[in-house]
């Protein structure tokens, strides 16, 4: 849907010189975010291990080139590298009638083809992702370098073209929230306020897309969050539906509370409380704020309240992961920068009674912050 | 749903035998499907790595003895294993507000207590799904013996409780049909076929159920299978819709083809030849065929009724994965076993024009097969 012909080379050039940095000429990834990150694919992970896959796909770079391994039926989705000059893709066959079987194998051969067989000497590697068969495969003689915790501190500021499909996301989660509120009704299930928000969402993006992460009524015991059950909404009971959408592998996320026919007055009191600390939340969100003291504020201000603060983190930021850096959480250091964008989530919670949360996503601007989510949280 | 109060039982016998028979009194799983297979519950996948676990679920078996290592709030899925006297949970926490980001340290310490540290000698591993830290957390005195293709072989062969399991899920896919059928009609978009059938499988599971695989109107030029995308159906349109469901880990497996309006009569004889087909295919199934010779016939029953082959596999077992062993694929000598539940799902494709596939699931029983799916496949 946008118009950017070679895919998220930002990304890989910001990995070159993390690399030259790190007095690297070599690196391998194998943890699917970093795949995503890298080559703007996602692989479906929405029904578990792929049976016909080798096995992780892969981007491998040396001396700032980059070959991307990945089973064939991935190639359409990784067409948008093919016109750049410092990318390779190798894509290798998964299954055919004659030989159904050895996918892993030939991914294997491929690695060796890319990394010219045995590996000597430095290499940055995924040691949280790369398993024991690459391992081997590179052979004895490479030494291995921890790039597990570099990587996601590369994703925290988004390029143009992820802030483009992170709005496409929030337009989607928008579109799931007109429906959960219509769904919320007295006789209806959880599941059915997911049925209904899945089917709209399916509808405007005119494809599959993965969906998150809690459709809860207030009355559960632990009214924080989970996945739909069968219990029954009643009048006036209140109902957190907190959507994520993955449309092209980067994520959405918001909430809303909703009320069966009627909030009762202490709901309407805390909706109102939630609401004015999701908008001081969002006032303290500018480059140089740091995410620890934007946490311990918000914190404040539930405090002040009069209200238990939530257990739950004030906020996080959001791309190929649902949650990732920077992490609005105590005592964090990490520093807002432009172009970050971060999700905000104050909630007031009575468990087996009642639960209200509010979250907007925002992008931190020059000067401030603007709002991506456009979902109605009015009561 | 089942009354089974320990679970998995059977699993973690033949896991012990097997180790017995490798002379290995150690083994440490790491690989999703063995996490399933060997615990009885499936960590969500359809969104991606969680961003609060510390790394992969573990099973760490010593001398018959099994810990099972995942981060706390798996800790629910996992009660069905608290009262066998062979299994020890050890569950690590995720996130707190106080130590929010140290889940794959809290992972790692929590398997050195298991191990008691340094391995020494012999220990069976998945190769495949081993990451570097977990190996360098074991150290240079392990010896790592290579179990990834053991594993699926121990699988084959359904239990009592997995066979109560995958019922409930071609229940659930039957459903999915009926909705399917509805749907097929000129104007509405693969998408909307979609919508419909995961809106019927949700309501009717009580949850949110993972599905899969084809939603794919005849006039693709591939019009094998794939995910739905936006495009139209018109009148006379052949539509397959392949229906996986993921319900408690375990997978269904089912395919029809739709009409919109009425078949062409072309269509209508193409679908009598892959019902045929399908009988043929399913009259083959008993203890003791061979998944190659059951292959060879299918497509040999194809070519005679003056069809190119589909080229594609004749069938395939299913379980924690939607295809595993036995593959009903050219050459395999894999020989049926009785409470092995085999898909069949011969096709016939005019790239472009009209597609047709039916799958049913069979349980290999004592002399011949059962069918487990439900779902109508005529016309």
């Amino acid at each position: 849907m946008t118009d950017i012909q070679i895919k998220h080379q930002e990304q890989r050039q910001r990995t070159v010189e993390m690399l030259k940095s790190q007095g690297l000429t070599r690196a391998l990834f194998t943890h699917p975010n970093t795949f995503l990150w890298l080559t703007g694919f996602a692989p479906p992970a929405q029904m578990g291990v792929n049976p016909f896959n080798g096995g992780p796909s892969l981007v491998y770079v040396e001396d700032g080139h980059f070959t991307i391994i990945a089973i064939d039926n991935f190639a359409g989705g990784l067409a948008g590298l093919q016109d750049d000059p410092d990318c390779t893709l190798a894509t290798y066959t998964g299954f055919t009638i004659e030989n159904p079987l050895n996918a892993t194998a030939k991914m294997l051969d491929t690695l060796a083809q890319a990394t010219g067989g045995t590996v000597i000497g430095r290499i940055g590697v995924e040691r949280f992702n790369l398993p024991l068969s690459i391992v081997t495969a590179m052979g004895t003689t490479a030494e291995f370098v921890a790039l597990d915790s570099v990587m996601p501190t590369l994703r925290e500021v988004k390029t143009a073209e992820e802030i483009a499909l992170l709005r496409e996301n929030f337009h989607l989660s928008d579109v799931g929230h007109a429906a959960a509120r219509q769904a919320v009704v007295a006789g209806n299930r959880e599941v059915d306020v997911f049925a209904a928000v899945s089917s709209a969402i399916y509808k405007e993006a005119g494809q599959f897309v993965p969906i998150g992460n809690d459709f809860i009524v207030g009355y559960r015991q632990a009214n924080i969050g989970a996945m739909p059950d069968a219990l029954e909404i009643r009048p006036h009971d209140s109902f957190i539906a907190d959507i994520s959408t993955t449309y092209g592998g980067y994520w959405s996320d918001s909430c809303a509370t909703y009320y069966a026919e009627s909030p009762t007055e202490k709901q309407r009191k805390l909706h109102q409380t939630v609401t004015d600390a999701l908008d001081f939340a969002i006032s303290l969100i500018k480059p140089g704020a740091v995410a620890g003291d934007i946490d311990a504020q918000v914190r404040d201000f539930m405090r002040k309240a009069g209200h238990v603060v939530y257990p739950h983190h004030t906020g996080h930021g959001v791309g190929v992961m649902g949650h990732e850096a920077p992490r609005i959480v105590p005592d964090n250091p990490h520093v807002l920068r432009e172009n970050m964008v971060i999700m905000l989530e104050p909630g007031i919670y009575f468990p087996g009674e009642t639960s209200i949360r509010l979250e907007d996503a925002v992008l931190v601007t020059a000067d401030g912050c603007a709002v991506l989510t456009s979902h109605d949280k009015s009561i």
